[in-house]
């Protein structure tokens, strides 16, 4: 590796190369580690096109980096080479409300993108959970989703356009600024959710939508989880438009009481229902219908509002779960080893019950909520990290979980990706899409060095096979 | 060509080898025509798998062909070889109102399967204006979109999933059943709008979503063609949500009134303006917004309605608008040679007005309509077909207006396909993306025997390079 090089492409100041550095910038939000040789952080796409043609010509592998939240191991460098820290990158380049687009850089960050669009009445809405770190980059790599995806679906859906740095150092221009486009072939869709294996997304032109007026969130706890599974499938099938339709169930509950101590009832399940919409009608009659729907299921609803402040007090318990499960219990770690599977809406409840059952089969301990509305059923498999007879039982729960959701017609990640965690279980649901994927990802990065190892080229046994960052007492 | 060999695979009654079944099969709804050597109408994915091992072990081209109503030459056999007539495989396979989607075979028609949804409450939106006889394969060959695509989106928005034979005969199943997924590469969405390139579409998983209860349609009347385009712009600028937004011009109105006799008034345009949703106060809202702003652009409201028989009624025009551009004048005819151009929405009334100074310094009469409210302006170029010169008069006539497009920051065709037509202007504007098409191209079909000779192998000059289907006196 040629540092001086690199670094008289993007500045001395922007390269990184000591151990604590090159350390961080092994892990993302996943379990996985792995040391890159050198971090870089590009300030301009000509930069970017000169790293690449360098990287390209000396087979050297390179990692584009967001902020590092992905849950599946992304933006850890399996085979070292450069980590390109995009987080510079992080202008908002144009905003056309009279054309209902913007143009970003990579780096920028959803949450302050969405507060430069709210004084033009707009929005760009797939906000995953990470919003407040999460650039844009990130999301498309990843095509990023969360709670509102019921309504206004994942990152896909609002990528008009983008350019591209091809692993040869090419730059291109995908996609449009229009609305609709019949105009070849649709690569920048091929991008989202390419996770940085077949090209360096260096600017995004996003389709915006106006910010509702109303939202109105409703609660409704049920005493058993079924009830509350069925409820989400029939609300949905009688044609209801939730922009939010969250479930959590007892382990989540006890979670967020224990940790947060928000005095959440202990029940089996709660559902977090919200509409939104310009005008007033329009919201309550969704809420009236989604009330009625789960007290049918036998839930009882305990709050519904408009107003912000209470939304945001009811809905704490679910915004913050993540954080919570991480201390669940002194000295257990929250694993997102299967974490984001999707399944059809009517197997929902079965799906709930699945997890717990599996979870108790193997000894570990694992929570379904998240986003049923969209049909993403979250999970996390809570543990001692330490203990190598759980690591042991955590795989066996991942492959009879996966097992399941392919067994009914189910996606193994709805919203993380599948990077290195998720691998396995996907390779062994998919084998006749390796094949294409593969050839795709060698007729545009025949030297494979963007993120290489990742998706159809990472390990089949992980476990064995990299770094975990934990102290695994074997 | 090894007509026995088809036979053998099909059956006898399903191929067809008469010269005029092969000069049928040679024209679509384009200018274009050439033979292809034999069709043959398969009832099965595994005979089509034996059909792709056949021809790509002889390097022998198969175009895939649906109803053939594509305006661009998608159909055309360019190159001779095997037309695959679809329309045989035309069965619903599986409805899923409890899931939200569907399975169809990709000769289903469109109408068809909207019938069919129906006593469900749900609806696959796209609807292209051709969607009496458009097929659902063609339709995602091209990501076809129509009138409501201000407000439900493309084809592209509504495949989650689909079954794919490769050029090699290879069998693969893309995405999946759920609304989001994040689980490798999204090869299906890069297969919407790669016009029969890339793979044989063999079946397709569709997301629907509930029909609306109500619905209002608005007709506005303009005396000046910039207000309407500027009261269009305003009207999604404002945040709007219309279901349609359509623009005729005085070209359009005269042809309608001409042809239909229906008596609308002679102005520069009219707009029709429409709302849908589950509750009638959000359509109210939506509707008055949208009245509000035509009558500040100076427009003219001549009628609302929430009736569907007034509706069908005041939108006869536009509906049979085609139809009537196709009659405009005897001896005339309606062709699509620069026809769908999408141009961001502030352009709007620019674009309008452009097609007409562009037409009349041309010698050559140009109309612009079209789905305005997702940015696409239609156009068609209406002349003797059979006098060289209005033919040299087009073809200055396009290149000029898709010169303009370009240089708005629009795009070659929001809607119809780039096939054979549009291939000329549009390579011309995206250098940069045919290299990286060829490479997706020769990765998924070495031996070009997938409709070949369309996108970024079409001819420059079609004009010179290829035939067209009338009796020009050259």
């Amino acid at each position: 590796m040629d540092i001086d090089r690199l670094k008289s492409i993007v500045g001395e100041d922007y390269v990184r190369e000591d151990i604590a550095d090159l350390y961080i910038y092994g892990s993302d939000a996943s379990v996985h580690h792995a040391m890159p040789q050198v971090v870089v952080k590009p300030g301009s796409i000509e930069e970017i096109r000169e790293i690449a043609r360098y990287a390209n010509s000396e087979g050297i592998a390179i990692v584009a980096r967001g902020a590092g939240s992905g849950m599946s191991g992304h933006a850890v460098p399996l085979k070292g080479g450069i980590v390109l820290d995009m987080k510079r990158m992080n202008h908002i380049l144009e905003i056309k409300p009279e054309d209902m687009y913007c143009r970003v850089e990579p780096g920028v960050i959803d949450d302050d993108l969405n507060r430069a669009l709210k004084p033009f009445g707009l929005t760009f809405p797939p906000s995953p959970a990470s919003s407040r770190i999460a650039t844009i980059g990130g999301e498309i790599g990843n095509n990023a989703s969360g709670i509102r995806s019921v309504k206004y679906g994942a990152t896909r859906d609002y990528v008009l356009g983008m350019k591209v740095v091809l692993a040869d150092g090419e730059l291109v221009n995908l996609g449009a600024r229009t609305r609709v486009e019949a105009a070849g072939y649709q690569i920048h869709r091929l991008m989202v959710g390419s996770e940085g294996t077949l090209g360096i997304i260096v600017e995004a032109t996003l389709k915006l939508i106006p910010l509702p007026k109303f939202r109105c969130l409703g609660v409704s706890t049920f005493d058993k989880l079924e009830d509350a599974g069925n409820a989400i499938a029939d609300i949905i099938s009688s044609g209801s438009e939730p922009s939010m339709l969250e479930l959590m169930d007892d382990i989540a509950i006890s979670a967020v009481n224990t940790t947060l101590n928000l005095g959440l009832p202990e029940v089996e399940a709660i559902i977090f229902f919200e509409a939104d919409g310009k005008v007033k009608e329009a919201v309550d009659f969704e809420i009236e219908n989604m009330k009625t729907i789960c007290e049918k299921h036998n839930g009882t609803i305990t709050a519904t509002s408009y107003d912000a402040k209470e939304r945001t007090k009811y809905f704490s318990g679910r915004k913050k779960l993540f954080a919570a499960l991480s201390k669940y219990k002194e000295g257990y770690a929250c694993t997102s080893l299967a974490d984001d599977m999707a399944v059809p809406y009517s197997k929902m409840a079965e799906c709930a019950r699945k997890i717990h059952d599996i979870a108790e089969k193997n000894g570990v301990i694992m929570t379904a909520y998240g986003h049923c509305g969209s049909g993403v059923m979250h999970t996390k498999i809570l543990m001692n990290p330490n203990d190598k007879e759980k690591w042991e039982g955590a795989q066996r729960a991942v492959e009879e979980i996966y097992n399941y959701v392919d067994s009914v017609g189910g996606v193994t990640s709805g919203e993380h990706g599948i990077a290195i965690s998720k691998a396995p279980a996907w390779k062994k649901a998919r084998p006749d899409l390796m094949k294409v994927m593969s050839k795709i990802k060698k007729a545009l990065d025949p030297n494979n060095i963007l993120n290489p190892n990742k998706l159809m080229d990472a390990p089949d046994n992980w476990y064995t096979a990299t770094q975990i960052r934990y102290d695994v007492k074997k």
